[in-house]
């Protein structure tokens, strides 16, 4: 039998922190059958702990004395402070004594400490975050990267992505076949920026996706695309732009919807279903950000993630450690980039 | 007294091409003391003329027998098509026979005629699609440029870009000192790609604007700014992307507000506050792309249209006509570049 998956958790990274990453690690830790290790103030975690009677199995806490704040400038930080809960994090990957980090403290540092601590995967150009959109189809959802690692992009490097991508929507998300979409301004492989159109180029020959083609904005939360690369400027607009829309429509429902005495009324009887609405809308609901081409397996959940959120995070990383994600993607880039060499030998001979 | 303004209508152009387009012309025509004229196929036009009891004053229609198809590519077409109706109603503003153009068709085709027939305004060095999105403040919006024309931008044209948007904003929609940003993934200066860092710099020294700094992805909507720029790429994503998630939304609604008993009940009651919320997310109801940058006053409603939008579009043509943006925008743009060429003689002096 396998042993459980062990779990590092920045107990103090977020808005949250600690009471929430605390409470969302302990059921995390009951129900899905993982060891966590809460990295932070061990006396911060002790005292959340002490809030939480069911404690039938032990806890481990590592000791971390420092924490990247939100407002830091992440390289500067992470180098101040080595005993930052998200170095510290990091390093229990690096020396196997975890298997996976889950953050919800400030992105930007995670990825630069994973960078440090752990290193890209051999043959990655540039790792990428990623994050799970919503789509319309109920029940489906949407990796979009990058979000905001890589602002200048090559075309290879969204090459990169796309495998990435996909070997996640495979192995943590269970989609069998992941159809690929790249982000641009119309549907055929001419339309588009330079990179855009560069990109499509070899995302049309990259044997290792089911490439379907280009992805227009409306195309984004269609549920046609399982995975959709884009630079990681765009991306970040989009992620951005995505959670305040969703927070604009549950304004504009709240502020229309109770207006007069039939809306007081009608408002009433339907509380339950508004509760629906807001949480198929709301961005909290939908896990959390992922590292992907780095030397280990990083999850990164927003920084106003409570307890629910923290445990869908936990069992994202638990899948991408018991289905080899890194392996995985190892071996496909790999495979890409022999391909391509095999391609150009073709064409030069 | 001054003569009221002529405006060219492209009858052909967009879904609900004529029926729709003649009959917010029509309106436009009797409401707005414009005079509106109605280019495209006589009989066509007169017969949904006839539909209108109401004409007690004479509409102007000009023949123009061909139509450049939504799935044309527009260049090839325009050329082919030397009297489509949107090549003809940019001509009678060359002859200045009208003094602007409305269309719901191809907005690619709309933007190549007024290029091929009117050209650029001088010192523009790339014309763009501004649009019009909502934001969460009531009755405030947003303009968005560029959203599709240049993929592929230089700062200066972005600079541009917010002379032209803020001009648009102050004395077609009214504001009085339009607060303009750039779009960006965070609010330093130094955030962004190549791009944003040399634009910001830029901006940050254009004397013919207020410039308040960068607009993530969550200030878009926020009522902040009042003139967002960005490269024709990002705006487009997210100009359709919005389109989308506005309908998303309203799907979302449908399908969890009625559920049950209670929930049947409870919508019943709420029908017209529930209209009310598809107002205010419905994209059609704000207005429609401008064309910014050409030697002509040009209104691109959305290939949906129908009569209360295009009606919005004329309004919006006859305010800029009447507001003389064209020059406005020259003088402004000239103004622009004796500051940058005196800013540059003084670093060289």
């Amino acid at each position: 039998m396998a042993s459980r998956e062990r779990i590092a958790i920045d107990a103090m990274g977020g808005d949250n922190a600690p009471a929430e990453i605390v409470a969302g690690a302990i059921r995390a830790q009951e129900e899905l059958d993982v060891e966590v290790l809460l990295v932070g103030d061990p006396q911060a975690i002790e005292a959340c702990l002490k809030q939480h009677h069911s404690s039938s199995r032990h806890v481990e806490i590592v000791p971390a004395n420092d924490v990247v704040a939100m407002d830091e400038e992440p390289l500067g930080a992470l180098k101040r402070k080595p005993k930052a809960s998200i170095n510290v994090a990091m390093d229990l990957v690096k020396s196997r004594n975890a298997q996976a980090v889950v953050s919800a403290g400030h992105s930007g540092a995670a990825m630069a400490a994973s960078l440090l601590r752990l290193g890209r995967l051999p043959g990655i150009d540039r790792p990428a975050i990623g994050a799970v959109f919503p789509s319309m189809m109920a029940g489906k959802s949407v990796i979009v990267l990058d979000v905001g690692a890589n602002v200048d992009c090559r075309p290879k490097y969204l090459d990169q992505f796309a495998v990435m991508g996909a070997v996640y929507s495979q192995y943590v998300l269970g989609i069998p076949d992941p159809q690929v979409g790249l982000i641009n301004i119309g549907e055929e492989p001419s339309k588009g920026n330079d990179l855009a159109v560069r990109t499509h180029q070899l995302l049309e020959k990259n044997p290792r996706i089911s490439f379907i083609g280009n992805a227009e904005g409306r195309d984004v939360l269609s549920g046609r695309f399982d995975v959709i690369v884009c630079d990681g400027f765009v991306g970040n607009v989009l992620l951005k732009y995505t959670e305040a829309v969703g927070e604009a429509m549950l304004q504009t429902l709240q502020e229309e919807l109770s207006q007069g005495l039939r809306g007081q009324l009608g408002s009433a009887l339907l509380k339950s279903n508004i509760k629906r609405v807001r949480q198929r809308i709301d961005h909290t609901e939908h896990g959390g950000g992922l590292l992907l081409g780095v030397d280990g397996i990083c999850i990164i959940s927003h920084g106003s993630a409570q307890a629910p959120s923290i445990f869908n995070a936990i069992r994202l990383a638990k899948d991408a450690v018991a289905n080899r994600v890194l392996e995985r993607i190892q071996s496909n880039i790999d495979e890409l980039e022999k391909s391509a060499a095999s391609s150009k030998s073709r064409q030069d001979g």
